[in-house]
């Protein structure tokens, strides 16, 4: 079974558990409340639909990688609401935080309802995704569900612990690319690692079998991310929903920009922290792959997939998810950009 | 053995949970969140000490409502730093929400880092709450442990939404009182119900007797959040660590001001949205208390206080501590201001 068919299985699963989760939220007064959520999640108000929703990434590798190793991917799905809903709680957090404006295509919630509620949304959405978790107490058993809470919680600690690093190098004029790593590994491997982890520990898998699958989705998550800043910069403005070169209109350090900061090359010279004006965007983007920063990171990004994927088949996964799983990691971490 | 003696006893440890339940964001590279973290919650920085440490009510509740339920409170002290870390978030992120400038007679965390880095430091501080509920597996058992994770999401849920209600009432002009008993329900009541709720469960207590503890707890909030409204606005300026009449100066819609508003009397004549200039608070104040708004306030108090009182009697607390929860109930609702 190819990941297509996969994905078009489990997607409306993951957006039927999505809804039940978000539905604590929905009592009677808190009707603004809910649809700030339910808008961000891509369900209710202007431009609502699948674009809006995104691609539930977190939730399908969770899943996938419960039926990989054997298990029944049902009995994860409170899993991969939690660990969408923690995502997505990061995401709107993280939009006030940029003063980001767009979001797959529409206006970011701060933008909406002020940043004083959609910070609050945001804490909402992280009480969600912990109150999503419990479900697996049935599907999964109490120590499994204990363990999934820890789980949470950590990778949340961790969460903002990268977002911190983030915002900190906003004033560091050149961090290096050293730096880069602690900064995503908090940011976004930590919680695809939590994926790969939950949905083998909802499979039932423990010990050495479990670390495999831990260290498919920390290699991954690094790809992943990798992969991102290269859209940041080079990807099809269309598709991401957002402006083109919009990581340099930002100013945002991403591994590109840190690998020709290091260099200091003609792109050293001209960067300006706070971003670049948007006349100039594209000019810088062709500095910065004449520097060969596009080539190095595209090469970080085929690098880290490779030993995902060889972890993955250290992992020994069931045939058939096993390779829609590596599929899948292939196309987070390695697309043509 | 009087209240003060538990407080004596139980602050230290306390205060040494707490501090241990931090430690998680202390890594490498993480020393600056670590530092927002540790300011907060009034260990360093400019002006640290027991003070801006605050009196960690919710914590001395816990742990009183376990021994009082026959428990160690020992036991119970992995859920009071849970407790107080859950509470110090929200007042992160209510800080910057309120745009309140001094919290416990310092700079809040958001004017010294911007409101970027709070948002995240009071994410941190929120993982760190249910990390610390880990504890519990050790000193209470697995169950007791899994309990608790569900009651701390469902709490964190229904403290944004209550403060979802607070700041939708900012930009209505009449709410009315009606509309006050869910919003600090939310705010202030779930939380003070979860400490009793939570040290009466590490007790061992199920059934009605956990209800009764809920009950207790429930009434003691409400009570609580009605008595501080009297302080925000005839409480004394220097135990507060604000300035006077600070509720009127922010033009928040607390008790006294619903009620006066209802009345349609010349306050409501005269009351602004957004804030009164300090020039005329006094007069504004005394303005309320003549139309009856603090005796209307005072008496909620002291009936709500009754009520958790009577709650906390028909619990059957041991004799000791039981009394000292009963001292520490006549102080949080109903002190004489």
């Amino acid at each position: 079974m190819p990941l297509e068919t996969y994905r078009n299985e489990m997607l409306p699963a993951v957006e039927e558990a999505l809804k039940a989760a978000i539905q604590p939220a929905n009592t009677p007064g808190q009707e603004v409340l809910y649809g700030m959520l339910a808008y961000h999640m891509g369900w209710e108000g202007p431009g609502a639909g699948p674009k809006a929703a995104g691609k539930r990434v977190r939730s399908i590798l969770l899943l996938l990688s419960c039926a990989a190793a054997g298990g029944d991917w049902r009995a994860a799905l409170p899993a991969a609401a939690a660990v969408e809903l923690l995502h997505n709680f990061s995401l709107i957090h993280d939009d006030i935080q940029d003063k980001g404006e767009l979001r797959r295509g529409r206006p970011t919630l701060w933008t909406m309802h002020g940043p004083e509620q959609a910070i609050n949304a945001g804490d909402a959405m992280f009480s969600l995704a912990h109150i999503s978790l419990e479900g697996l107490e049935q599907t999964a058993g109490l120590a499994v569900y204990a363990a999934a809470a820890k789980l949470l919680a950590r990778t949340s600690l961790q969460l903002t612990q990268g977002q911190y690093l983030d915002m900190a190098y906003e004033t560091v004029p050149n961090p290096g690319v050293e730096a880069y790593w602690p900064m995503i590994w908090g940011k976004t491997a930590v919680l695809i690692r939590g994926c790969t982890d939950l949905g083998a520990r909802v499979a039932g898998l423990t010990g050495a079998s479990l670390k495999a699958y831990m260290l498919f989705g920390e290699k991954l998550g690094l790809a992943y991310q990798v992969h991102d800043d290269l859209l940041g910069i080079w990807g099809n403005p269309d598709e991401m929903g957002k402006s083109a070169h919009t990581d340099l209109l930002s100013g945002k350090k991403s591994l590109p920009v840190l690998y020709a900061l290091e260099k200091k090359g003609i792109f050293a010279e001209r960067w300006q922290d706070g971003g670049i004006p948007e006349e100039q965007v594209a000019e810088f983007a062709e500095i910065l792959e004449e520097e060969g920063a596009r080539d190095f990171t595209r090469q970080q990004a085929a690098q880290l997939t490779q030993e995902a994927l060889d972890a993955l088949a250290h992992a020994q996964p069931q045939a058939d998810a096993g390779a829609a799983l590596a599929a899948l990691a292939e196309e987070l971490g390695h697309r043509n950009v």
